[in-house]
């Protein structure tokens, strides 16, 4: 414990010189093999550039939802950022322990030609929409307690969380995506407006649950989340800033696919279909010793981050 | 609508010209009759100055948790804060979706004399410990679903989420404080260190609730908690800075009872244990039209948070 501060939390993992008899879930994430570490293509990343301080610039990496969640603001997501749209717009609100909101802050920018429609009925969607390989329900956890608060079934597709309703598989059963930490949606108005994209948000603080099903959840950041989750939160009604000049600038927004090949950065993440994942979902349900004494036997979905790692590049 | 930016998030409560036939929880709570609205006294209320930039100062300020849960703990603060302690320490570590952590970074500053000890025994207590007006405890939602994912039963004492097991009350019930965003609790080494209070954090993400029962929770920031949650994140391991310069200076941390009459600020609570307190919960289950076209007809105990405000004072 020699260079560990004192009472380091989660000291244990990095500082215990014996490897714990339970791995932490970090560890059984490493260790999965390598073809459950799935690449994110170019085509499905979103880079988002940033003004930082002094001059310097700050890429928050933003993963998109796959087909067919979401998949009408995720095509206008596309469509906007081939546009440049982005470019020179900013952060417009921030407000503690909710969301990082971004757009056209003079509300005037005219959108490119060819956004497609949306609409609140694509918040959900049909559970027979889902590939098979969606993977398994969990409806129940241990001792009678329920997997979920706010719905009766969750499971994660191709590494994003979901929920589900208690109908049998049929077409009945609906499906939507989940709001956790990191999660990016499409800022709206009123109903039945239901957003088109350009305007998206990042929660930055508890999960706010109450907000599926009320929007679209697009992707989620999955690299350099303190660009957004540090900013100062704005003073005005909702978080936003009261001065243009507290606006954050957003120099750009790019898919990766766009990128000059040498300013590609690659990520991946582990598999939410393979062998690993339930492993690594125990190794969040029960910490390991020695520095968790008490193990929970349980874990809330957005307790469950599906992990991720940037990969080496060909440069 | 007029000035409300386009597709702003929850725009409703704040924009609507009409008030919505079912009130926002901000308006539940604010409707509460005087009394329910709890004066936090002076004895509870810790108020950590920290350096902001140019010279100026920011007052982050924490509610103690209500005897008789974490008492050694808390009994420790009062004195490490009547001792001085924390003057010129520093926060030391933010990790990202986790917590802002603070003491001394020195790991050698002697602590004063008088500190209790303090046991991992104490991180739940007694069901009978608890006064009889600590309030019902919740132990199912509606449509079979749990009212909690990590314990049996929830409920709210004094101003401060709790969980407890299943066990019927009697002598082997236990209840314990649970981990939400804005919860400060102890820092500690290996079991059987506990933690003397010393080392203190405040958690800046999604609840992590497998922390309830490994560790003592001592209270909550209940103002300016965009202080801690904004910060810059540390880049070392768990968060910690890397460099001295980079730590954020704690000019003091004074009980608000030591303060100057002229500087105390005085902030209330709605009581959980009032007329109120249900109807706050069930605007939070299901909120308002016409944002909310799909209620959730759930909240977990983190999305519920216990609201405060300031209260006018004397000067």
């Amino acid at each position: 414990m020699l260079h560990v501060p004192i009472a380091a939390l989660l000291a244990a993992a990095a500082a215990t010189p014996t490897t714990p008899a339970r791995p932490s879930p970090g560890q059984v994430a490493q260790s999965a093999p390598a073809g459950e570490w799935t690449l994110i293509a170019d085509d499905d990343l979103l880079v988002m550039t940033l003004a930082g301080p002094s001059g310097t610039m700050r890429r928050v990496m933003i993963q998109l939802m796959p087909s067919p969640v979401s998949s009408a603001w995720v095509a206008n997501i596309r469509r906007l950022a081939a546009a440049h749209w982005w470019d020179a717009t900013s952060i417009n609100r921030v407000q503690d322990n909710y969301v990082a909101q971004w757009g056209d802050a003079s509300e005037k920018k005219p959108l490119p030609p060819g956004l497609g429609a949306t609409s609140a009925a694509d918040y959900t969607l049909r559970w027979r929409a889902l590939p098979a390989s969606s993977g398994p329900v969990t409806e129940l956890g241990t001792d009678g307690r329920a997997a979920d608060v706010y719905a009766r079934g969750i499971f994660w597709y191709r590494g994003f969380p979901m929920a589900t309703d208690a109908k049998p598989v049929s077409d009945e059963r609906r499906a939507w995506p989940i709001h956790c930490y990191g999660s990016v949606g499409v800022g709206r108005n009123l109903a039945p407006d239901a957003g088109t994209g350009a305007e998206l948000y990042a929660v930055i603080g508890h999960a706010p649950r109450h907000l599926d099903r009320n929007i679209a959840v697009v992707g989620r950041v999955i690299a350099r989340m303190e660009y957004l989750s540090s900013l100062p939160r704005g003073t005005g009604d909702l978080g936003f800033y009261e001065k243009p000049g507290e606006r954050t600038a957003i120099i750009n927004v790019r898919m990766a696919s766009e990128l000059p090949a040498n300013e590609r950065l690659r990520y991946s993440y582990l598999s939410t279909s393979g062998t690993t994942w339930p492993r690594y979902i125990a190794a969040r349900r029960n910490r390991e010793p020695p520095f968790f004494e008490q193990p929970a036997d349980a874990a809330d979905v957005c307790n469950i981050p599906v992990p991720t790692r940037a990969e080496p590049t060909d440069r």
